[in-house]
């Protein structure tokens, strides 16, 4: 997107790349990881195949350059961490249902989450990604023990919400109104977020 | 299995179905859902196409005939119903942790998940299954308010971990001792399984 401004009058490498990576991302979304094949993104994009391989490489570099997180992790970090530590389990739940409910964020987590599941090669991309954009940043807010391995309990707990919920539908949890959802959630990233572990 | 018995002299149509099935079994765990074609399971189980058409149509019943649960549910409840009622969640944790350890029963949880994950067609045959197999039974033998939305919980964090822990392998929970995993995994079972959910 910070391309466009220098875009503006005639096609050259910048808009070149922008209508790949636009392709990318709808195919990468559409069809998944594996049924996306760099020909057919260059095929959509109207530039010649090569290009594609000319600029990103193989498959894993051009996922890896347009794979979008679902939310800006400022976002998250600015509407769960302050205020009181013993509804922090309660913001992070109503935030990711805030995502979940949205139709473009739903579309971007269980397009992730179906890429993870899918390709080993995915997976370890998203990994990195969750890691590094997630994972480390709330692992760094929380003065507790043990905080990436309970970053990792809150991310298991919201892949398989999403999972259950928003990918196969099980009923009734697929129906449930979110709001209700996400007060049943509060508790267990409560938790994991703050709580002792262990013996609970 | 059941038909081994009967077709022990020659190979007929029982004998032919169970190759049929050995080879879907294989391709639906390796492949995944999408990628396993009747063509290629025919190929690999000698026998003509159009076999494996007539026997079981399409794709999606033959899916369902060979999709196996990774534990029998009868042994499930049995690990984990019986006994004090506050350890319950702890139970089926040790449960669940113990068949995600086994190589076969991981195997099988993650062919799973895989499958539900990539196609509609596939989540919607183990959103029955697990359902009709693992949701009612759980709720049946709960004397708790609203006991199927329990068990979806429940199933959310057992896909979540199984993707988090052994699909994408987010670190530290993926190389974190099972025993530890299960311990804290348990308070977060039982809240869903017997424990007042919302204001938690």
């Amino acid at each position: 997107m910070g391309e466009r401004a220098h875009s503006g009058r005639r096609p050259g490498v910048s808009g070149t790349r922008a209508a790949i990576e636009a392709a990318a991302r709808r195919q990468f979304a559409e069809l998944g990881y594996d049924r996306t094949s760099l020909r057919q993104v260059a095929i959509e994009a109207g530039v010649d195949p090569g290009l594609v391989t000319h600029y990103y490489g193989a498959k894993p570099q051009l996922f890896r350059t347009v794979v979008e997180l679902p939310f800006e992790p400022a976002a998250m970090a600015a509407a769960v961490v302050p205020g009181d530590r013993a509804e922090v389990g309660l913001r992070l739940a109503r935030f990711v249902l805030g995502v979940l409910e949205d139709e473009t964020g739903r579309r971007r987590v269980v397009g992730l989450v179906r890429a993870a599941a899918s390709e080993p090669e995915a997976a370890r991309i998203i990994r990195d990604l969750v890691t590094s954009q997630i994972i480390v940043p709330i692992a760094e807010q929380l003065d507790v023990p043990d905080p990436a391995y309970r970053a990792g309990l809150v991310m298991s707990q919201i892949v398989g919400l999403t999972m259950a919920r928003y990918v196969v539908g099980i009923e009734p949890l697929a129906s449930r109104p979110a709001a209700g959802v996400a007060a049943d959630l509060a508790g267990t990233l409560q938790r994991y977020l703050a709580g002792d572990l262990g013996a609970g």
